[in-house]
């Protein structure tokens, strides 16, 4: 374990300079600074916590939490719910591309005193995503995977049991040509639904035909170049990897003249707080943000405690409302 | 939520008679006890607990735990560790077969007024594991897993890591040919372990060659009739489903005339207390037993808690010892 001394010597500056930068005194120079946080963080010095300075921080990239109709908003309260009763202040940090780039994850942790933090909304391209797979200060990352690094947790629901629900319910309803759309691949949690719709339809003796999945970044083009030939293809219901774009396929069907669910059924991913008042509500799988949010804060308090939870997922429940029903008995799309 | 009166409605009895059969008095026959609870189980009866009965069980079947080199103690040891100071007493009970088969799980726990159990070392044959799949009564279960019933919870290490761990090694030092040798594919565990060997081999870009792998049920068959093909077929370094296997095969290799790792490299999984006083001491995946024991008492804890925690999985971690070495040079083994 590197001490201040180690890093005054290897840097040949005083044991006062590198204690004042880590304590991040005005009178050091900004590049001072992070050359002596990275050399602290490169040569592994644990800065000892002061008891009045317990904080955590809730990383968000590309998440939406102001609103409680926001996905990320009741992730966040339920990690605030376990984290400020346990004394910790919750600091919330945007983290653009940019300051990722700018600072490697571990400097910046030292840097604002953070002993781990809970990391949300972050795609596979962001660039501290790389960090992590060799990071020494915790995180708990809620729907992605970083495999082998002890300090590192993942949280989320279990999308496999989530699909498993979704495709079984389909087919007690008569669904045989069963169509899935997606999002863009680029997220772990694409990937993974992805996945589980097809080991889902496996696991229910069903025919999982590549021809009638389809995936695109943009709803639109999802609605314009993938659905079309889901629909020709004879699909009797199409699940969706999350709710926008179930929501968004509904509306598309119904401008066709398709009637939901009784032309075709939809169901969604996620339960955001808008599923009840879709036209028709709709049928998905809920993740229970404020458990997420608590099983968060229990997995990241235990990587800091040394106990090197690598997953803890949350079990799904598909919540029935109108938008899948019984497949229809005659026509072209019924097998 | 059903009453004590509608049960006894139900029944044709009195209050007070379910009332008695529920709280076990004496005088009342076993066989309308067992009808009592069979039928408040069925009716979704739940016992409004008193405060000063606060306990818990540790269901284990086949499960060595008495002395502290056996596999089972520690596990044991960390829920206690955490129970106890919770408030519970901790009840440890070997359950057979036979009592399985003459008592429903949900009739048993409420019989002996557990609100929760610990179940370990069930395999996927035992009566109660059917139980599992509707059951009432919150059970964390070390090393099986119940799929869509919320009130069921996995726990164990992430052992797709643990063979990612093992296999990326092996590669490392130049192993090509790496076998896998398995305990029967009749338990939960042996059956992930053995698809995350194939999944880790893909992943490292070997060929998972199936003419390398076997599985038996007695150490000495998967001795007699396995080894010898592996060996055969040019493995150079064999992985094990878990230490007993990996110490067997080693001594065996080396009455064969085999040194291990020289010829042949060997690694095991679990880290039982024996790995490192075999000769020579076995590389193998550790188990962290007491953080499991913990964790499945906080998953308990969860459960029992209306947080309905589906998986807890702990990061693998490689011990390396003295059982795998980089491949040999020269000769027909290697590559």
């Amino acid at each position: 374990m590197a001490t201040i001394q180690d890093i005054a010597d290897r840097l040949g500056v005083s044991k006062g300079t590198v204690s004042k930068a880590l304590n991040g005194a005005p009178d050091i120079s900004e590049t001072l600074q992070k050359t002596i946080l990275e050399t602290a963080v490169e040569m592994g010095y644990t800065r000892i916590r002061r008891k009045d300075s317990r904080k955590l921080c809730i990383l968000t990239e590309n998440l939406e939490y102001q609103e409680p109709h926001q996905f990320g908003y009741e992730i966040i309260l339920g990690f605030r719910q376990m984290a400020e009763p346990a004394g910790y202040l919750v600091e919330i940090v945007d983290v653009s591309e940019r300051l990722q780039k700018s600072v490697p994850y571990d400097v910046f942790m030292m840097k604002h005193d953070y002993p781990g933090a809970f990391v949300l909304g972050f795609s596979l391209s962001d660039p501290w995503m790389k960090d992590f797979e060799t990071a020494r200060t915790p995180a708990v990352l809620y729907d992605n995977y970083i495999m082998t690094n002890p300090r590192m947790a993942y949280v989320g629901i279990d999308n496999n049991e989530g699909m498993e629900l979704t495709v079984s319910r389909l087919k007690a309803l008569g669904h045989r040509r069963i169509g899935y759309l997606s999002g863009a691949l680029g997220s772990h949690i694409m990937q993974v639904r992805h996945s589980a719709f097809f080991h889902a339809m496996r696991q229910n003796g069903l025919k999982a035909d590549p021809a009638l999945t389809g995936s695109s970044y943009y709803i639109t083009q999802c609605l314009e170049k993938q659905l079309p030939r889901l629909l020709e293809q004879g699909a009797t219901a199409i699940v969706c990897s999350h709710d926008l774009l179930a929501n968004a396929v509904m509306v598309q069907c119904q401008q066709l003249g398709l009637r939901v669910p009784a032309d075709i059924s939809v169901t969604g991913f996620d339960d955001l707080p808008m599923c009840a008042y879709t036209s028709p509500p709709l049928t998905t799988v809920r993740q229970e943000r404020i458990q997420l949010g608590k099983s968060g804060y229990y997995a990241l308090d235990s990587l800091m405690n040394g106990v090197a939870i690598g997953t803890l997922l949350l079990h799904a429940r598909l919540m029935e409302r109108g938008s899948a029903g019984a497949v229809r008995k005659k026509g072209e799309g019924a097998v």
